[in-house]
């Protein structure tokens, strides 16, 4: 598993990086926006790109090249592209209430596997975009991209200086802005609106921060057995955006 | 990473293993049903457990030490212990249609992250038990464990020899069986049911068996956006759960 991303520095937005991971890549190889430098495929990937609709004539790779370019212990497939970050996106530009979809934001959540997860779930649920905080999110490559089986060539990532104040950019164009806590007063099943929601989620234990919760018009939890702790943030985000979308009766 | 549990052969129920991770120990020491064998922890995890409720008089180890008795790459958080899988239970005296909570069933599900998971969702969702084949489930330890964070403890696993079989045994007691399938015709929103239920995942790709999913009484599906292949098996799981227990208003 790759360590969490712990480093306070931007990192150069514009450096090349690894996706592997055969979803990931096929995703990328799609994607015409992706600036790509470097393609290593076994045999067996390049079989099954092809069976995906994708032939792509090059030489196959011996696995343990592609093992030493990447990570120890990157989990690859068989399969690795060196690809350019995607451009930068703002939120005006791509956030819109009278579209459908919420707008997931993340606060704090710095784990490239929760990330990945996330994203997952963002495109599941037809999620406008995924914003996150520039200075404390890993690149979207490697697990991250991985964990998000293509989902982040697709679904627009917009990295934000400050996510209260990107809170309050979204309240204004119409979201009903929502924060998930375990203390909340409201039940998830509780919950109604006739707005398209921003639902901010935060890290396990940590929770959202204060400035981020006073932020939200709305704080939701969701219903646990007693005893129980908390749900994995994407399992979370995952059931608040299935009840947000499908209000419960009664 | 753990590798998935390729082996068709049953492990020695008998044999003790490691549980790693603070969340999993702690759990593993609060239980009474836990035969323990040896604990090993730094300085830091003692301090932990005795934050936690559970002060314990041994020498700290040395965070390598703990390294060289698990797997590599395991990330035990400076803490492990060595103990006996807990007793057999059978679905006759765990499973109740008269008590609360759903039966989680799955079918072949292997890969010991998502069973981890499973057991977290499961516990926050209340359920009776998890029942799995016999033959091809890894022993709760290890990566597995750690992904549970203490609920493999608390929550009845049933090892069985037959799925299906236990399916049916289980409608017969009463419950509701339910199989999550993308192709199934039923949204999950629509589901109505005045029983306990008992719901039946599949591996991801692969979906339920055909007799698996033929012995199932109801197949529903979790509406996704369009273009979007499956959510991870532990998130359906979560979002299936919530949405059975909290049925959608229309």
């Amino acid at each position: 598993m790759a360590p969490p991303f712990k480093n306070d520095r931007k990192p150069d937005p514009n450096a090349p990086h690894w996706l592997y991971g055969r979803h990931a890549v096929l995703a990328a190889l799609n994607n015409p926006k992706r600036h790509q430098h470097k393609l290593m495929a076994t045999k067996n990937a390049l079989d099954w790109l092809a069976e995906n609709g994708r032939e792509i004539p090059i030489e196959p790779t011996k696995p343990d090249v592609i093992d030493r370019e990447l990570h120890p212990g990157a989990v690859h497939q068989g399969i690795a592209i060196k690809v350019n970050p995607l451009p930068d996106l703002r939120l005006e530009d791509i956030c819109d209430a009278a579209k459908p979809g919420p707008v997931l934001i993340l606060d704090q959540i710095t784990d490239p596997q929760n990330i990945g997860a996330l994203f997952r779930i963002g495109a599941a649920f037809g999620a406008q975009a995924i914003i996150a905080m520039d200075r404390r999110t890993p690149p979207l490559s490697g697990a991250l991209a991985k964990a998000a089986v293509g989902t982040v060539e697709t679904l627009p990532f917009i990295r934000v200086v400050n996510i209260a104040r990107s809170i309050d950019a979204l309240k204004e164009m119409g979201f009903h802005t929502v924060g998930m806590a375990g203390e909340a007063a409201t039940d998830l099943p509780d919950f109604r609106t006739d707005r398209p929601v921003a639902l901010v989620m935060g890290a396990e234990g940590a929770g959202l921060r204060q400035l981020v919760s006073e932020t939200c018009e709305s704080h939701l939890r969701i219903p646990m057995a007693a005893g129980v702790e908390s749900l994995n943030v994407a399992t979370a985000a995952g059931i608040a955006l299935y009840g947000i979308a499908h209000p419960a009766a009664g």
